[in-house]
């Protein structure tokens, strides 16, 4: 690749704003090249506009741009959304109907019948409703989601067991603070303390996990969900990153042990054949310790790109249980997307 | 009641023997008045031996006793035990053969067939095992034992339901440090981040429950242990005090929503009639907020002696959902066992 | 005393206004019949108005009242201020031309000339001032004020001092995150961290702690600020209450260690001799233990109004140093306020 | 360089070697080949040994190293010390008597009037010592130590302010959990809490400071301290990583802000001058944000080799005040072990 391609990002001064910034300094496909916020920090140099709230500074390439309005048409062709729901739904539609490739991280379209709630490694059939988004919408452009932080852990968790036949899942997460964004969680609520509520969060899971997991069916042109029922119990801890999730899981015929870590340890998919850049070498790394994995100490393995899972045994309840851990910010919101983006420039989407 | 009852603590110098110091001051009805511990601390004033771990000081009147070696014949009749699980089992055998009524904390005995695992709340007719015990075993004296810390709440959040026909709980814990002791957890595992494992507390949670809310059979004179399967994930988090539990709880015949809340709002039981003095006014307190209970602002209300209950719901999986907190060292430990002497003194088992 | 006082607490739905109910529930002098807050809040129920932060639940007493606007005229006399300084300044002078004796908290007035910044231990002779208050501002009530949270703790630890000659002070704070009040600090700012600033704090603690240490002149009618010079370093951390202080002070004459120690052994005043409700024992408590006194274990002990000193030794640069610890909300706070009314009553300012 | 060079690690188990062996993963020169730890560990494999106890895993190279007893003349001759004190004092002799270069992390030799404690930004001229070293006590081999954790940051608060003659500085830590090694800290005494005592610290931040920042007397083949008083209040916080510490210091005669500011910006010194592999661009970064440095966000910059100064302003009873940050076990222990040998090797002393 000689020329890295040109993206923007919208929403780019907000806390997931930032992590896209991050995590694409350096990117060896892609280069921030347009940077656009709410009218308040538009025309403002991005370094003063934000008020930068990741460790470390804002990377000197993007600090340097001048923040535009969110308005289609002046920014290059793909771009990332990490816009706040009250205002992503609009804006991202106007980018989509304006010939912009919206590779989003925001939770207004993941429902969309044809919107695809896409990860690479387990359902990049999806991105077959590109055209029939496109024909039914009259868009030149399009918008792919992927899925809410805690959602892409547990979807990771079930993906190399979806050919035992998932019938039942219970999740309960041990969730972040940097999930909630900034100013986010009062440090008066979290210190010391779990909160066990995160608004809309259980239904997100719920629901995104049965499309995430569905199968695209050509003849209809229409994802059909999983049919599991997925039920979660979604708690706030004080952790910086990372979120633990808990899973208890049921089959239709269960598997031997043996078989179910195996499915783990083999598991490869499309962004690792294809060595896409943010693919992690293995999409679910299974460990060995008795108790790991833990969020401060195994989020950032791997870029923070792979989900880390242990403790695979049986549950007395449903058929096996396992804790499983993945970094909420980069695999669950500005990774997850930015793969996105690498899996659609390999199947000739950003063209 | 003129003059309060003598009791002493065997293992006083241990976290959990601070705990039981702590709890006792004040008691209207026992008066500490023998401690005893390990040879290294047998001889010295209780002020001097004793690194207190818990804020504030010591009591003053504890802090002058002299501590005695774990021996029994000396002390008063009924003791509290705090000793560590590995001498536990040895001692208070040798305290209960020597006469002494021993109300413990540890686990060693808890699943005997022979001893009552008590939850005054729950299983007050479980107390009926102590003739056969004492015959068994040649006893003058009996061991009576307290549950897990984890496993009181959850057998709190389940026994107001066992009329429902309990046939599945899955539950997933987030668990305070103070429940490991001292030093217990290493400030670098549990500062900003989560251990998703604790060692046979999952399977102590998932045989003490059933134990628990067993019904005692007369005619065999055993516990018949509930027919319910019980999963537990256990995790620590960095929380000082209180055990925060996720439920899912499935039933032979699913109620309705109506009926399970009912069944929360009226649980009262014997300590309630009989107002023992650590008794809570409701064991079971259900809670309106949306993110309630929690840990640091929940754990401390009725002198830690009430389990809190929030969120309850349906379950897409089993039949309904549920967040649950119990004060792990108060209605976990010291004031689980100081519950139980009260029961036992108003069953004339301390005569 | 038959019949209690009644106040009212201006500001009554922020963090610091919770905290004055919580304090003042069950006092044996003064009775909450009225508050007040923003208009948003008027005409609700006050447990209806209010998101209660703080652990537990709000006095059942206060929460069945009815919030009102923050006008003169209406509630009692004595009123508690609980107000955010962008509005205390004005409100609470119209509530001391309206004839209310207003005990404050805020921080707008307590620099004023005329204005006492009482630590009854340190300086209830400051209370002079009213009449010249009252006469220069034509007032039939009072305005009258406590300081900063982190300077009553240093104003403590140099009190039992002064009479040593005090020539200069250099104090680092550890502030707890409940002195932000709510939302306060996000908790992606202080999970983990530590934020070295606080806007505006050294400078308060700076200029309070030399008119708290000052003297009333007579003749003058006006408070002559310490002649010492004060530095402080302002530091957040993750901590929930209680503000600890690392102090180096030196003197005209460096006093033996010895009597340093029993300057603080010794140090009584006229809340002590007075036995007011509020007041600790003693007001400074000199710890042995060598690394004590720590926030989470002391800050609550005698009901969180006594400041704690440990660690008193030579200091090289200074001539001694040593660590205090406070309870920021409760002696910094709505502790001192209260204790400042309990000491006017005793005066008889509010006949 | 064609060959990287062979180095061993005493103490290669505890978590000071763990940071060494993270720290040197990679390096452009130095290779490590040998580990060696206590009876109990040698004979396995280093992955076998040792309880990881960092973020991620043990770097491969070192995990199937074979770890081996302390003793001299086996392993390579650059050592790197991580021993604990306990056994460092002896183990270092021995090596430095057996022909090997000690570079230590211990405390040791720290103040031994022939060994240099070396900050090579600041005292590379300490370096003389050697061969008066290897003289009066016959070696071929050499001991060369590091100081402590907060030392280090305090020493580069001060250095480049040498020049304006420093006679007073007053610090208060702020001090990571990291800094006590594994298990270290009980969760029960720091979580929520600070503890305002560490063992020794405030002597070693004292009298190391003093020699650090002294000059070699030629003549005299000695180091004249620095003829400063330091006095020192040392806590501990919960914090992972990074040693904040306020700082007061007293001059001569009083500099202007802007020569201060200045001495900051423009310090740079030999390590720089000759690129050493892990110098940072600057030795002290002197930040511009109101509230920076903070340790969890600034830490690890600049490979957590720099030293992050901010808010430098006038002091009231010094000259002025500042708050630093330094990353304890890599700047203040690994980090700075590394950049010592680093320094010695361009020095051509591991000839």
């Amino acid at each position: 690749m000689q020329a890295r391609i040109e993206v923007g990002v919208l929403g780019a001064t907000g806390m997931v704003g930032q992590h896209f910034l991050k995590f694409l300094d350096g990117h060896p496909w892609f280069r921030i090249s347009w940077l656009a916020a709410s009218e308040r920090s538009a025309g403002k140099r991005y370094g003063e506009a934000v008020p930068w709230h990741l460790a470390g500074a804002a990377p000197d390439g993007a600090a340097g741009l001048t923040v535009e309005e969110c308005q289609p048409g002046r920014g290059p062709r793909l771009v990332f959304s990490a816009l706040d729901a009250s205002v992503a739904g609009e804006i991202e539609q106007e980018f989509a109907r304006g010939g912009h490739v919206v590779v989003s991280n925001s939770r207004n379209h993941r429902m969309d019948a044809d919107v695809p709630l896409l990860v690479p490694e387990i359902n990049s059939a999806h991105l077959k409703l590109i055209p029939l988004q496109q024909r039914q919408r009259g868009w030149k452009g399009m918008i792919v989601t992927n899925p809410n932080c805690s959602t892409v852990t547990l979807t990771m968790v079930l993906a190399p067991l979806k050919p035992f036949g998932i019938t039942k899942a219970v999740a309960t997460t041990l969730q972040a603070i940097s999930g909630a964004g900034y100013p986010g969680v009062a440090s008066m609520d979290i210190v010391g303390n779990v909160i066990p509520f995160i608004g809309g969060e259980e239904e997100k899971m719920q629901q995104e996990t049965q499309k995430i997991l569905g199968d695209y069916m050509a003849s209809a042109g229409e994802i059909r969900p999983l049919p599991a029922m997925v039920s979660a119990h979604c708690n706030r801890v004080p952790v910086v990153d990372g979120h633990t999730v808990t899973v208890s899981v049921g089959f239709e015929k269960k598997p031997a042990l043996a078989e179910v870590l195996e499915a783990y340890e083999s598991f490869r998919s499309i962004p690792q054949e294809r060595q896409l850049p943010s693919a992690p070498a293995r999409p679910v790394v299974l460990m060995q310790e008795k108790d790991r994995p833990q969020p401060r100490k195994d989020a950032e393995r791997d870029r923070g790109m792979a989900v880390f899972v242990g403790r695979v045994r049986e549950c007395p309840v449903l058929d096996y249980k396992m804790v499983a851990l993945g970094h909420n910010t980069i695999r669950g919101a500005a990774g997850a997307a930015v793969l996105n983006a690498e899996l659609m420039y390999s199947e000739g989407l950003l063209d």
